[in-house]
């Protein structure tokens, strides 16, 4: 016979909430419910060990994962995997604070082309002409009149209404009226016209940025850069989507994880400017088409189904206030619009940022969760997505782990031997996606890992290969692995052989794709005038080794360009010109979008290219 | 030393509501709180004896007011007035049934012109292709292409994208298109153009009546008069304005009572019609320039104060969701320009409806609360408005009231005896409107009443007076009066000398009114074709009565037309056409306002029309 559920009162800290909740319920469950964030990449499955809390008081056994992924000093200490951990009693967990390292290493700035500054944003100075028994006044029209605006084309929010009189009666009938994308916003008491604020975000399935922008002038005033919450839900966008719709109420818990992100955002945004809610009148949102849907509440679930259908494209105006975010409640949210399927609107976003260059050859690439590559051959632009998977973020490569400290971001050979730069000038504790890269064609360079990917046997080696390096060179079958760099005490971080076919599937992915739009845009590598990498992981890797281990076209070096967050650069350019706006609109109807699994050659060219090229 | 504050538990019958309250809280404010509904004209000043409640457990000493209006046997069956009576201790209170015959009575029909039937609201089948992997996809771009309609005009609400994927394959991709206004309200599964339907409102001071109108017929399909749950709140305009700015929350008091009244209205219609809310698209709205402003949670204080600023003109276009309303979320209402201060929406309703008499020459006087009058000299449109008060609704009058049952609607003199007609085929127990107008009309042609309205001594009354009459005459001073009626059981209904000062008061405004406009358009009663009665009130006077007392001018009996609840008739064209909605807006701005009270000459002119013309 079945225990009946009974409630019991959780208690969580630094945060101080509390609830009751049902026997069984797992802790990570408990915190989604709250609207806590805990790092969960794998989605609670119980296998990737990054749930971890502490045990305060309450009774949780520790579980077959927390054996596996914890010490026994950690687990001794309280430490329990939230995801495992069930609820059975009263009890009072600590959720570790993020550590401040994780969020270093998130790209903010790209190269960005000047443009004029006319954001849809409009201040006016208005004297309104009082009103007098002997006329027919009405406080909206005679305030449009006085702007010089007509009533019929604007529409004044109700909001706007209900503090009007009070405000023209207070101000002695002088102030300050808001206006964006033909609509009143507000009418403010006194002149504050040199009070304009603006927002560009980017959301990344892993990291986003938001940029308080001065719109009278057009310069960012404040950056602010966070882990992804929704990150508690999974790591890569299909494990979202996958929550969306398998859990109780999984989508709003996902919309609102972002919401309450972009919240804490805009706050630290704004400490950090000295600036008010009030005065921030608008938010533009660069995101991949999955964040794009849950940043709306619009369940993506058709995307992850054949024949994948986003259920928009966009663009979307929206008010601060249907969103909950805050901003000056009738300030104006613009999400970007889609080009097709999985290239969002944050490639709409890169493609916005290279704009002045439409009419040479190039191909852009940009390497995040997911790889979006865009090619433009004098005009014509044809797009498409890779599911790249986020090997190169770190994700199931089995030391790997982001740019933060104690990763290894570079990887050498040095007469002969293996040398690795570590992040942060500490012990190294794993790999992340650049050091990947590296390694892989260090090791192709050195011919300890054949054109098939394959960590040679030992009697395979190069004959001159250093002892110090053939040494490295350890295990056997799936087991066997390069020991990158070994600690004083004794830790060690090694490429495990199925890293490298995990870096196969994603080089090889996106590799695929810009070998079908070249062949659909029947140009070959030698006419590319230039190649932009975007993307924080883009950022961050060595021309030479991409070029190594074939992820793009062999070009000469000085073709490639890094254009760091390029997305949120167009997030940018958007918020401070409405031409720039509209052209990123154009654009994203006009660029073409290709499906490359649809490509009867498909299977055929990502066998291929997930070989390495040697010589 | 004040005793503190404690909560007290007080459960409300019927309804069964409770709430805890402080000590020293009125009954009627807590009633407030909670939204229940309670008459209370004098708006709690403890002078009207309407707000009536009975105490079933619970400490409430009679208070003074309760021994002023209430009788002893009442008091002892625990009767008390809820303005007056203090929270004290937990209690449990019964709020009588509103009397049924209350909304009997109301006017709910008006002569409608006859209109072609295209309503803002459309419904399109539409079949979808299906998408392929071989296509670049987008639900609702797909659905619109396949409507024929371009994305760049049209608006997809939030709402519709979160359950658009999974009804276009619950439908396999075919199905009913619903928009509005250009923008896209819902998509439904299977064909359901023949389930559409709109409201028709018309908000009154006192009553407000709701309309369901089949929008592929323009047919009515169910008709919900009520009395406003506002009047808990008093009884005139003035007094809900002071009701909104004095109380705290008051303005959202006010809009919360008429929203949640509304949806009571539409609840019933559905019923009546056995429609759905999902199925009602629409709403059109008329009501008075405070009704309006109050309905949108928009304080009208300054309409209450020189000079008279309302809010806004208008035209407004919500959604059903913004304002809280019962009917499909995304479908829009629609709320009436006005034309200018107290010449609301409702008197453009009562002008569209006779928008194929523009060519005319006529005067249209909406006697409801306030009394608005249109002239129309052959096109040109000239309007006011006039503080003519509630006389004419019953309200200050010493036995005044509704025209319920048990009211004296009708007046005359029958070989020298004054006859009356009760509605009801009940006791008389007071007068209303039609009763007031008729009785004095009568008393004036009986040479009971002077051309002051005077109630003329005993030596001056004619002689020829039947003395049945006569003695009817009683009371001296401001006392004097005239027993309309005698009851077997020894009551009696009078009309006292200072009921007659009222209605010359309103009637005066009136008049006023009419004086004022006729002299701007530069024309005598004489050039009039035609004069239009609309309201309630209007609908149930007299002819040869209202141009007895002088509240119309002297104009053929036969040029006098009544045509209803025009107001409402107004908002139904409204409904079932744009054009007729366009045409409103146009009259509405070309409309001229006019403020009697700005004339040079008002306080001659109004001092002139209180006095009555005899022979």
């Amino acid at each position: 016979m079945e225990r009946p559920l009974t409630q019991n009162r959780v208690l969580f800290l630094p945060a101080n909430q509390s609830a009751d909740f049902p026997s069984g319920l797992s802790v990570l469950e408990a915190c989604h419910q709250l609207g806590i964030v805990l790092s969960a990449p794998c989605g609670g499955a119980g296998i990737c060990g990054n749930c971890a809390i502490v045990v305060k008081s309450g009774d949780y056994p520790p579980t077959p994962a927390d054996l596996e992924y914890l010490t026994a000093d950690e687990i001794g200490r309280g430490t329990r995997l939230a995801c495992q951990a069930k609820i059975t009693g009263d009890s009072v967990l600590l959720i570790p604070e993020p550590k401040k390292e994780e969020i270093t290493g998130i790209l903010t700035f790209g190269e960005k082309r000047a443009v004029e500054v006319c954001p849809s944003v409009k201040k006016l100075s208005v004297k309104v002409e009082k009103p007098e028994l002997d006329g027919n006044p009405f406080d909206s029209e005679d305030l449009l009149f006085a702007a010089g605006l007509s009533a019929d084309n604007l529409h004044v929010p109700l909001s706007m209404l209900r503090h009007l009189p009070d405000r023209l009666r207070q101000s002695d009938y002088q102030g300050t009226l808001v206006i964006s994308d033909e609509k009143l916003i507000d009418f403010e008491v006194g002149d504050t016209r040199e009070l304009c604020f603006g927002l560009a975000v980017d959301i990344g399935t892993t990291t986003v940025v938001g940029k308080l922008v001065d719109l009278t002038s057009g310069r960012i005033v404040a950056i602010c850069p966070r882990l992804n919450s929704q990150r508690s839900y999974g790591d890569d966008v299909i494990s979202r989507i996958s929550y969306a719709n398998d859990k109780e109420n999984g989508l709003s818990f996902l919309q609102q994880a972002i919401v309450n992100m972009l919240n804490e955002i805009i706050d630290d945004l704004l400490r950090q400017a000295g600036a008010k809610a009030e005065h921030v009148y608008e938010m533009v949102v660069v995101g991949n088409s999955v964040m794009e849907h849950l940043f709306l509440g619009v369940n993506p679930r058709y995307l992850a189904e054949m024949p994948y259908v986003p259920v928009f494209r966009g663009p979307h105006i929206l008010t601060a206030q249907e969103l909950g975010l805050h901003l000056h409640a009738d300030g104006h949210v613009y999400v970007f619009p889609l080009i097709g399927r999985y290239v969002g609107g944050d490639t709409v976003g890169v493609l916005l940022t290279l704009a002045a260059k439409l009419q040479q050859i190039w191909l852009a690439v940009d390497i995040g969760t997911n790889g979006e590559i865009l090619l433009c051959n004098r005009g014509q632009i044809i797009s498409c997505s890779t599911a790249a998977g986020p090997a190169f973020e770190g994700a199931h490569i089995a030391q790997g782990m982001r740019a933060t400290a104690g990763a290894i971001d570079r990887v050498k050979a040095d007469s002969g031997e293996i040398k690795c730069h570590v992040i942060g000038d500490a012990p190294a504790i794993g790999i992340c996606g650049s050091g990947l890269i590296d390694a892989i064609g260090t090791l192709l360079l050195m011919g300890v890992i054949d054109e098939t990917g394959r960590i040679k046997l030992d009697d395979e080696l190069p004959v001159d290969l250093a002892s110090i390096t053939r040494e490295r060179i350890v295990g056997q079958g799936r087991e066997r692995r390069v020991i990158l760099k070994k600690e004083d005490d004794g830790s060690e971080v090694s490429l495990m052989q199925r890293d490298i076919r995990e870096a196969q599937l994603a080089k090889g992915a996106i590799a695929t794709g810009i070998e079908i739009l070249l062949q659909e845009a029947k140009i070959g590598p030698e006419n590319l005038e230039a190649i932009y990498l975007a993307g924080a992981f883009g950022h961050y890797i060595r021309k030479d080794m991409a070029l190594a281990i074939g992820l793009i076209p062999k070009v000469l070096e000085e073709k490639i360009h890094f254009i760091g967050n390029a997305a949120c650069t167009g997030a940018e350019l958007a918020l401070v010109s409405t031409r720039e706006r509209e052209l990123a609109e154009t654009l994203a109807m006009t660029a073409r979008y290709v499906e490359i699994s649809a490509n009867p050659s498909f299977q055929d060219i990502f066998a291929n290219k997930m070989f390495f090229e040697l010589g």
